[in-house]
């Protein structure tokens, strides 16, 4: 097994209230949204992790971007929903991560979105670059 | 004094942090969203008084919708910011709320919007309508 | 080879301007954003077969939903880009389509995004239910 | 009357379509988003007087901030309507437009939205800063 491979069981979740402004017509979350809602789960555990977008962006002209994502749409959520939006590190590499994301209803647990996405360091000039040593190591 | 009137004093407030959906390529964020960030402070001030407007939607086909607002756009947040949302009542009709709310950046105080909103309720086929008296009661 | 396989050749394509709403802090298209124009292209090209998507809903009770997405993001677009959006049938079943869609930089044709969908009929009760008789025949 | 007051009848107008996107689950047009839609119209003005807000940014580190709007919600959008969304100059300043912007829903040419809308002309280091001659020399 790879070192790159990492445990699955240490997923980070965040908590995501739904609002109007995230529903559509048909009733329910428009589908992109959950993208968003994914989003911001990824920077809240980078966040955590000691590495704000905001900082990285600034002090060191990293950004972050998504390359690819696969997302199952599995069940609609609705306004006022509670949800849990989950990051599981899955691969660790050099210029990038793969992640495994789920959005799960409250309090009943039900999985709404099961989600693949691929995020990539890119330096200023929107190049792929090697994620810096201090980031590489609290992933560890 | 009118009975309508309601002391400003009772805000109510909600905190939001801007990611990356929320900004444009000026580098702040999008002129639009403050607004969304502003009806998320009004659903939950709803809330806290004990209605959710998926219930209220659901159970009595009643809807709060904005039919007036007046923004000053004072000075921009930015990605990552931490930010404060301010409702208080400010005069409440039979069929209505104005409304004026502020958002505020952590942990500085600074003013970032200044605003009001007018909210009606409406029935199921879009029409000004009372709003119902267990409602009326909580704002007294 | 099935009765369902379709010509690709066959491509619907619409134009989508980007603005600064469509933007992020990172200076190019925020990434669920694209599903939104994506979502456009999709309905246009429903509109163009005759069946807009209110008139669905409102008549006879229908919604497309989007079960699956696959989207690889190759480039960004950046404020002011003028895109084309294609909308390609890949498969068509019963109660589902998959479709191929791209995202191309115009004047250059560079591809931006590349994406499959796949969206399914959806009764007014949100289940799964087949496509109606003169909707599938002018997929044939 | 002032230098300042130009003719109201110089309205320039942009053609927007309802995506699901833009509509939340009260099954009308989301109220922000309606601000996007203004915003589209007065990008779209500016490109028609030769002015690219992606290079006024680029070229010449200027980009237009709304500073106050006011907004009176008269009646709301659907899905699939066309919109027409007009741009009217009021007041030309030295740093500063006052717009007058309408939403109206196509055939019928029933208003929609009716609001004002002040931008000013900021620098890169978002400080107000007077508007080019070239530029305020197509208002006249």
């Amino acid at each position: 097994m790879s070192s790159d491979q990492i445990n699955r069981s240490d997923s980070f979740t965040w908590p995501v209230r739904v609002y109007y402004e995230d529903t559509d017509s048909g009733g329910v979350v428009y589908h992109s949204t959950y993208l968003n809602f994914m989003e911001r789960a990824r920077t809240e555990w980078l966040r955590a992790l000691g590495f704000g977008q905001e900082q990285l962006a600034a002090e060191r002209g990293l950004v972050f971007a998504v390359t690819h994502m696969e997302v199952q749409f599995v069940a609609p959520a609705r306004l006022d929903d509670l949800l849990k939006v989950s990051v599981t590190l899955v691969k660790r590499g050099q210029a990038s991560l793969n992640l495994a994301q789920e959005i799960i209803l409250e309090p009943t647990g039900r999985t709404l979105i099961r989600a693949t996405a691929k995020i990539a360091m890119l330096d200023d000039r929107f190049k792929p670059t090697r994620m810096p040593d201090d980031f590489l190591a609290v992933l560890r």
